[in-house]
């Protein structure tokens, strides 16, 4: 029997360039939430399964991955542990386990990865990170402003500069459904609708809420109320909705003010936005790019998730950035700097013979010292096969320390792009190297 | 029924200021990887589980976390999947499975958690991280020799200065029990035996070399062959071996070699240095500390495992640095710099009133366009109680605007520490603190 060797299906292996596109992404990432005063929290791969089971719905249920239970017990089938299914449980379950220890305002952001047992698809995977910040102890306003201000920054930082940051908040989405005659009982299913206008279109939903018992007045009175008018400033929106919900509508009043603090200019209130997600109580948010079907992110606030573990409500709000497809994204569109990719190493040291091999250790140790990131050959072998190997790997310089050069003091150091080679002190070599490269930095920005 | 918000047995949950640690000491191990020319990858957090069987032995295959089938297939208990285990399994399948894309001499670095069902105890876990490093593609031992100088580097760097590298040889513990006359089959158990020199010292050894069927004659020879003498330098251990295995013994070499290339000063030749894992072939060696049971890291040469993927052998060395055992120490000793901790907020802007709470947002913006981390206190309080919170919270100084200051274009700055409060024009504000910040970190140091 032969083990196949690819990664499981749905999982992906990082290879280097991979790695260092995700390592530039999440530092980004982290720099921003960090300037705005989240701190960084991680949580277990498992979760004991109670924990998890129940808190994502049926859908839900049936994609955690459970771990069998060791031992003896494993004969029983039984499981007792689950991977992680997302980030806000498990935050739910240590904002309650270490109550006493945490800020009364608790703002973390946490990197991880997650696993649904998902139907692997292009694009969807089982395995993938979240990067989610999440505001718990208040129910101010400001909380969703600065939320906005961190992505959006994050998402200028990245080079993304055609997205909008579409807002609306649960009970205007009830009111509006309520307003055009939808009975209560109905409402989640509108929203099911709804939630698919992007896709579907106008006529579509209108369809689907036929189907689902609304009346045909209803549906054509929603589609109406929930328009969603491109380029609409948000101040005019809100007063469209003022005038449905009436002026001292507190759901629309919460929003008035998350606009007014917010200082992203990206800021779209748009009152077809449903978002999936069952747990949310107030202001619900999304990020759209044009020509780009789904979001790179969102979330909203939940004021009741909590106390699930806790016992008693503590408000919180979240968001969730979507990781994958920004890099997704960003790969299609060429958005990484040149200086993501690459080798990683500076310059390879050439291994001359078996008896300057030390050598060749120690002039690797000293350019590392001069601040290089340095490969040395591992073996004694041809000159020119060494070159070819250092230039598959994309590495700029070749540093070359034979006899003549020992005698001399110095060393040779090929530059593999232009084929020059130069003559240069030893003791000089790191800082030389360090010049070029930063000169040629210069060029390509 | 309440369900219990502790992580799961064995697990531990990492809050803002043990993360900060962590990833100090992840940052300076990339750093130095990244300086030798390893490149980084990661693998997926589950394997096929058939990738795992059989590759740990009888007691690994009883640790592994094994992911029951999902959908309709649940209710059979079988499982397909499997949480990683180590590090080095997974890089075989991957270097089987990429061949073509990888480099001849392809050296990786790869920091990500492994689980293991061991039962739970004080610093042991069922969840911890692992630092590999691995060379494939050379038998030089050049590859040994750099592996030795970055590991020294790091534990240098961290500010271990009380370390060994410890360096044997496989077949030089095979060639010394010959000489010792311990026939071929009790060589397995005289290992395990020998291993455990550290902990029960040569009289217990002795005792279990005679359980395990060696004769007294052997078992004493075997403790005065297998000597390690604390001080002696590896070129006085190497002779002594060469006296026993003969002046041309390849393995006696090869240690000789690496030790010529190697610059790392903290080496010493043991030749009581077993290893527990059977795939090693070649070198091994371990990190061992003054006064410190067990190790901070071992490795070694395995030139078989990567075929049991590929279908042929190819070469490969590496280490794996005990990552949470560097942290225990370090907390222990107190050898973190104290810029490690801390709530991670250079400033925090208070919220005056509703009215003014816009401004706030607004000049948290202007401060972090400043370079400060800041976070803004979500909502209009008593300013005595947002000062209490960033007290609490370690946050150096806090930013007022009242009308006062919005007035004159300036904002009040108070010192949390001295109490002091000064008032800088609002355009220099971010620079003022950034500079009583690092005033303050020059003091510190």
């Amino acid at each position: 029997m032969t083990i196949s060797t690819k990664p499981p299906a749905g999982t992906r292996d990082f290879l280097p360039d991979d790695i260092r596109r995700r390592q530039y992404v999440i530092g980004v990432i982290r720099e921003v939430y960090e300037s705005y005063g989240y701190v960084p929290l991680e949580t277990p791969t498992f979760e004991n399964i109670e924990t998890l089971l129940g808190k994502y719905g049926d859908e839900g249920n049936k994609l955690i991955f459970k771990i069998l239970k060791r031992g003896e017990h494993e004969h029983t089938g039984e499981a007792d542990l689950a991977l992680r299914y997302d980030l806000t449980v498990p935050l739910a379950r240590v904002v309650a386990q270490y109550q006493n220890q945490l800020p009364k305002f608790f703002k973390r952001y946490q990197i991880q990865p997650v696993w649904r047992a998902d139907r692997p698809a292009k694009g969807r995977f089982r395995e993938f990170y979240q990067c989610d910040i999440d505001a718990i102890g208040s129910t101010s306003p400001l909380v969703e402003a600065e939320i906005i201000n961190a992505v959006s920054e994050i998402l200028v930082t990245l080079g993304f500069n055609d997205f909008t940051v579409r807002l609306n908040h649960r009970t205007v989405l009830a009111g509006l459904l309520n307003a055009a005659g939808v009975s209560a009982d109905l409402h989640g299913g509108a929203l099911v609708a709804l939630d698919k206008l992007d896709k579907i279109g106008a006529a579509g939903v209108h369809q689907e809420f036929l189907a689902r018992g609304i009346s045909d007045a209803a549906a054509q009175a929603c589609l109406k109320l929930f328009e969603s008018r491109a380029g609409e400033p948000p101040a005019e929106t809100l007063s469209r909705l003022a005038g449905v919900l009436g002026a001292d509508d507190r759901s629309v009043r919460n929003l008035s003010e998350i606009v007014a603090a917010a200082s992203a200019k990206q800021i779209r209130v748009d009152p077809s936005l449903a978002r999936g997600l069952s747990y949310y109580t107030g202001a619900i948010m999304e990020i759209a790019v044009a020509d780009l079907a789904g979001s790179l992110g969102g979330g909203g606030r939940y004021d009741g998730l909590i106390g699930m573990f806790l016992g008693r409500d503590i408000p919180a709000c979240g968001f969730s950035l979507g990781m994958e497809r920004i890099i997704v994204v960003m790969t299609e569109r060429n958005m990484f700097p040149a200086t993501v990719a690459g080798g990683g190493v500076d310059i390879m040291v050439t291994v001359w013979n078996e008896a300057l091999q030390g050598d060749a250790v120690q002039l690797a140790a000293s350019l590392r010292q001069g601040g290089l990131r340095v490969e040395l050959y591992p073996e004694p072998d041809k000159l020119g096969k060494q070159f070819k190997y250092a230039s598959s790997r994309n590495v700029p310089f070749v540093a070359i320390e034979g006899d003549d050069e020992r005698a001399a003091g110095t060393i040779a150091i090929k530059d593999l792009k232009s084929g020059d080679q130069t003559s240069v002190a030893r003791s000089e070599a790191a800082e030389w190297v360090a010049r070029r490269l930063q000169a040629e930095l210069r060029t390509e920005n």
